[in-house]
């Protein structure tokens, strides 16, 4: 089976062509930069949006699924790029390019910033309000109104949660604080009471091949299904680190506005796709952090 | 002031840019075939799908607003083409380049195919449900979600009710009914209990000039705000033609699961607009079957 991976050189996509590899996919990987691209079969370069681009990447892989994980994710930027526009146009013609090409299977990848957030509870794909409230997530959604729609093809919608892992932008969450403990520096937060869903990429990028090499369609959380609170992270981190001393919880003012829980229902990822995360919480920010403190150590 | 409209040789652009040019506007207008466009200052040609055309269009004509009505609109196959992909990515690109190149107004069009039309009453942009059923009323409704979160431009979306008027295609219920008449057929129809709401398309291509030229924003119903039954509209241009007896209401049988109602709220387009229909139904279809006589007549 030949699976086509859009976006393959970056945070998620760099772990799931390498679980569809390990899966026994002929993994045929794109991304801007093909030379960043590790471990796929063989490996394509090239703006995905350029003009003519998604029909002639199809038409010359002539792939069997499409992964399409490509899009703006630059930080702090995405949420209001008018490279959203662009996105959302390429992702429409990467399907209708896989359509006319027989593809059998397309698999987008979406955001739980397409839910309006329950303040309890979890959210579940089937029964929670769709809401996106940035340019980012309508686009996301908006894409996945039309895929939805379309016969002739299997579809399957993966929405993101909370994700960490080794080459995350340092600007985020557990990238930043394992970082500062790597460095031996202190790491101020607020109060950190919101409680989010955080996934180890390399368990996401092996949820993605495992839902890409399912039979399930529509929207199916990727996520651990697990609520844990910003400062209990950070404390998770400075314990492992052995310096919980450099952990300031309450240092920093709270977030206005911010939304006290966002957590997936795992239901569809667990029951139908029949995955289940490989390591918990703690292993994975262990892992994580002893990546970072590498990275560091590294640097001169 | 300077305007672009695309689908501009359309049942609906053709119209619109007779009633733009009369109120002084500099009209560019594109159509795939260029010269079927009539009273434009400028025609454009080409298929504005193609690779790089929306860009390059934009880029072209440099225009103060676009008004987009291209769209894939051929009867019967439109509700659920492929082609519904490559429109909304069209039209994303579309306005991509227009905010790159500092437009101050984009208008789109969409449908009362987006609403879940409510059995009585009538729809309303604000408050009815916004439910697309079909690929291609998802696909308007996405292309809007999108465009209706961009800062930085005037956005405004036309939703179109049901039209009548000069070159409609035959297939379709006024022309099919006028058509018949002029050529001294029977016309066979069901019961005709359906209520729809009618404008003609000259009245509707005003509308839509009177939207681009003023500073409402959001979706907008460009529609009469009268219900009419199917059968009254066959009754009326039966006594119009003087062939009252050639309608043959109930010969045929009712189609199952027809909405009832699709009537639209035209508040917005009245007093936001200030836009008010010029002709009457009974004017608009006397109109109409004048035109159709007049076809046929001058057919061999």
């Amino acid at each position: 089976m030949r699976v086509l991976v859009t976006g393959a050189s970056g945070f998620v996509g760099r772990q799931t062509i390498g679980a569809l590899a390990r899966a026994g996919v002929e993994v045929h990987a794109h991304a801007q930069h093909a030379e960043k691209v590790d471990g796929a079969v063989v490996a394509y370069g090239g703006d995905l949006r350029a003009p003519g681009a998604a029909g002639a990447l199809i038409n010359r892989v002539r792939p069997d699924t499409v992964l399409h994980l490509a899009w703006n994710v630059e930080h702090g930027a995405f949420w209001t790029s008018r490279d959203n526009l662009d996105w959302t146009a390429a992702t429409l013609l990467l399907a209708r390019a896989a359509l006319d090409a027989g593809v059998q299977r397309f698999v987008g990848v979406g955001t739980c910033f397409e839910y309006r957030w329950p303040d309890d509870g979890t959210c579940n794909e089937g029964t929670t309000e769709i809401a996106p409230a940035t340019l980012y997530a309508v686009a996301k959604d908006a894409a996945r109104r039309v895929l939805q729609e379309l016969g002739d093809i299997s579809f399957a919608w993966a929405r993101l949660f909370y994700l960490y892992g080794p080459f995350e932008h340092e600007a985020r969450l557990v990238a930043s604080l394992a970082a500062k403990l790597a460095r031996g520096e202190a790491a101020p937060l607020s109060r950190g009471l919101a409680v989010r869903d955080f996934l180890d990429t390399r368990d996401a990028g092996a949820a993605l091949a495992a839902l890409v090499l399912s039979e399930t369609t529509g929207a199916v959380n990727i996520a651990s299904g697990e609520g844990v609170s910003v400062a209990s992270i950070a404390e998770r981190l400075g314990a492992i680190a052995g310096r919980s001393d450099l952990i300031r919880v309450g240092a920093l003012p709270d977030r206005p506005d911010e939304p006290p829980r966002i957590v997936a229902d795992v239901r569809r990822l667990r029951d139908e796709v029949r995955f289940r995360p490989s390591r918990t919480l703690d292993e994975g920010l262990a892992e994580t952090y002893a990546w970072w403190r590498a990275e560091v150590g590294g640097r001169p």
